[in-house]
């Protein structure tokens, strides 16, 4: 069960994948105008992944909404709408015992929550409060009364962004110590993808809110040129490059393939029967997009064992996707075999008659409208090492492309700014503590994100096989070893930082174990057994 | 003629002193409704402090205009508006030396620049680049084309507030050094009471933007509850309580003496002469509000030695006060006292023929709505260690005023939420570094801010015969032991976190003195005379 949901909430983050990219010029192939996300909008609540959680034994929480002050920052008016926060108090010490808040991201909190197993899990032995606040304009968290009200343009979706989301959280937690008489209780962040970029900006941001913060796969440095700009889609071609390189150059010949049968008379005819759409190709360029995205996606959730996140999938689904490109037949063609391939990531249970293309012709998601004005992620795709269409990024048009779509100019220097990036080891070498960026380096958006410890205590766990945040997912028994590991030591430094904590304050403090926990110990491996796991015992 | 000036800087936070004292009850006298101000709105543009500084030989800078936007945490609508900031980069050591950077605050940024001599002082010696930028919505920095228009309601006001002005620093710091190729040059941050804590705040919200603060006179603990709500007016009556208890009892028992005579049916007429008011009073209220005032701020510019920041005053001006209260001869009255001794304060060099009551009745001042919406800091008066009136701080009447006035409802806790405050020490204590909170224990304000260290890089300098952000002023030959050596210590640790940075960013950096500096040596003490302040030779 939660084994199977296990790929889930690496795909959380799938979407941030796409690409500002344009094309720079009328020669070079298309490539998708997508802005980058990090969850895709068919994910959040499907029927599916809803009943899939509604399984998992340790998730259990009560719904309630925060009157939340749509604007921080300024004071012109005092407009509120309804927050949304899942929480839980069963295992918590009343009074003292810290609280775990997962910062919410782009999507529905519930989802979030039921691929969130990790934080569930270790919950009971710190004896805490388990809270799940909802992030601003996504699931049931929208100001103006409604979603079609809140998406309606730039003035109603401009509070959509990460300073008020933080500040939201911060609002929150400071409400719910007050009500809860919690207020020496610690408050440990959680998150992954966005959320994780979140989580660490919150603990650097909020110290005095927040003690520390498990930043799961959060590129928080893919921002302006802090990397190399070919950094993400060169992650996911070394994917592709490292289970087989003839599978690595059928799909870099694919592009010109697709582009040269594109120009012929009936070309997108024949493209939309190769790719078995349901309706017929407009242009080239939507093929491409649903391309990359495939194997974007599928760098992402590119995990160990099989998953079912958005999209059913084996394990090692890259292993699988080569495997069936390489394995056509003699005479095979390479768009069949490109087919075959990215059937694994769109059809891997065959249920598909065909396939639907959706390029959000509206803009209208909120993480496009992020993407739009702050989260400006650049990305171009390498002549040489990608096996995407090389691309070389151009901000003029993606700025343009969002002015129309908005009527906003994107700000691409804010976030660096306002949460800084830059020289980010020499920044933080002696600023700030208690953040564990955590990675597996399957995963594309670990190029972006904190490969190297930066202090004693801004760690970085880097996992060789890990992809998008899988530490933060449910255990399973046949979870490998690794991220067994992975997860023991990120329980051991969270307990750290809630040890100091209470020893600093001079609280007493005792867990009262509340809930059967031997599933979970066995799968946190070698972690102590001791009752009492953040006591200052005076 | 630096000298001459020296507490002019201190009174700049002067006005912070005054209270959002209402009455809790008709029994209970009168007491001030003003605002909590740290600055005078009569002190910014008199010709007189431009005049004067005008004769210091350290400050020039050229005046620019940067095009700010007015609200950084929304994409609704991308309106700016002119931020002036004063730039003067004679001595800088071009691409690589450090940037100190003077956090503006609620007045007209020339002022501060001419009372902030410290910083024109020390940057030769650093190789540093000054730069002054205005506060928003004071000054020359107002949005909406004029100061009418800006100050029209609470529509237009509402984005003059502390985190809107931090992120006009970080954006302006940010595209300066890009103009100047100075990416890698450490930026210092500055700032005096409301100043100094915008300048600790920034530190610790955007430590990729500045390496170090100090903060002088800053009183971030001024809020809820954090300090008992006493502390302010406890201080000030101290102030007058150890110069003669005598002094201190006159002033105490004269509100009684005004109440009852401002009852009988001539009270305020004969209050006004005795008080020699142009005006009629209105009140006793506003004759105990002019009166407040002037205790409050004679606490802050208690220097030790003659000084003309807003008002000309004698050194030590307290002491002066109570000899001219406690040495009216037999038989003067108690109102007779305390008009000599307020003379001290409202006219020292006798030029006034009578004195105009100003209660800012549109509430109009900047500050004042600042005060209104998030600076709400609550203060009380003892009845038994104060001279005040008795009075219990009401929340109620504080936010109702506000709404009147605004329309607009106090966040009380929001600046405690956006920037802590609460339990700072263990906060703080393995969070952040280099932050220097310098405080006057004769200063009413120092029991606002952090008189202990927190740790071995955020560290606190007190001073016993210090007022209000003295050490920022520019230094004099007759500058007592304690300052000299105050000022030599923020030099060291200053020059200490400069040396830090440039030693982990690799960076070779000599700094080449470029004026004379024997004043300065002389003033600053026992600090090294090394010309290399804050080389890294490889």
């Amino acid at each position: 069960m939660a084994r199977n949901s296990f790929i889930t909430s690496l795909l959380l983050t799938l979407t941030l994948i796409l690409t500002i990219i344009t094309p720079s010029s009328s020669h070079q192939p298309l490539a998708l105008k997508h802005k980058p996300r990090f969850f895709d909008k068919f994910a959040s609540s499907t029927n599916h992944s809803h009943s899939q959680s509604h399984q998992q034994p340790n998730i259990h929480y009560e719904t309630r909404f925060f009157q939340q002050q749509l604007d921080h920052f300024s004071f012109t008016k005092s407009t509120k709408f309804p927050q949304r926060y899942l929480i839980n108090t069963d295992s918590w010490v009343v009074g003292s015992g810290p609280i775990f808040l997962y910062c919410g991201n782009e999507g529905d909190i519930v989802w979030f929550a039921q691929n969130t197993g990790f934080v569930w899990e270790i919950a009971p032995r710190f004896g805490a409060m388990v809270v799940f606040p909802e992030h601003r304009y996504y699931g049931e968290s929208v100001p103006f009364g409604s979603k079609e009200a809140a998406y309606k343009n730039a003035s109603m979706l401009g509070y959509l962004n990460a300073a008020q989301a933080l500040a939201d959280f911060a609002v929150l937690i400071t409400d719910l110590k007050h009500n809860f008489s919690a207020r020496g209780c610690p408050v440990v962040l959680f998150g992954g993808s966005y959320g994780g970029m979140l989580a660490a900006w919150m603990r650097l941001k909020y110290p005095h809110i927040a003690i520390g913060a498990l930043a799961s796969s959060a590129p928080i440095l893919e921002f302006e040129d802090i990397v190399p700009l070919e950094t993400f889609y060169d992650i996911v071609s070394n994917g592709f490059k490292r289970e087989s390189s003839t599978c690595f150059n059928y799909i870099k010949q694919s592009w010109d393939e697709i582009e040269s049968k594109g120009q012929t008379s009936d070309g997108l005819e024949n493209l939309t029967k190769t790719f078995n759409f349901c309706q017929k190709l407009k242009s080239t360029g939507d093929l491409f997009g649903w391309l990359e995205s495939a194997y974007s996606y599928l760098a992402m959730v590119n995990y160990p064992y099989p998953s079912e996140f958005m999209k059913p999938l084996p394990g090692h689904p890259i292993k699988e996707v080569c495997r069936r490109i390489d394995g056509g037949p003699a005479g095979t063609s390479i768009l069949e075999r490109i087919y075959e391939g990215v059937n694994v990531y769109y059809n891997y249970t065959g249920e598909a008659k065909c396939f639907e293309l959706d390029d959000d012709p509206h803009g209208l998601s909120g993480w496009d409208f992020q993407a739009c004005t702050e989260m400006v992620m650049p990305m171009s795709c390498s002549k040489e090492s990608s096996m995407y269409p090389p691309y070389e990024y151009n901000y003029s048009s993606f700025e343009e492309d969002c002015f129309k779509k908005y009527g906003v100019m994107p700000r691409p220097k804010w976030i660096t700014t306002e949460f800084g990036g830059h020289d980010i080891h020499n920044v933080l070498k002696h600023f700030g503590s208690n953040i564990i960026f955590s990675n597996g380096l399957l995963d594309p958006w670990s190029g972006g994100s904190v490969l190297q410890d930066i202090s004693e205590s801004i760690v970085s766990l880097v996992t060789k096989e890990g992809a998008h945040h899988i530490d933060l997912r449910a255990s399973t028994k046949n979870d490998p070893d690794w991220l067994v590991n992975q997860r023991a030591t990120e329980v051991k430094l969270i307990q750290g930082w809630i040890s100091d904590y209470y020893h600093d304050s001079q609280a007493v403090y005792e867990v009262k174990i509340s809930s059967p926990l031997s599933k979970i110990s066995s799968s946190l491996g070698n972690v102590s057994s001791n009752k009492c796991w953040c006591c200052v015992c005076m």
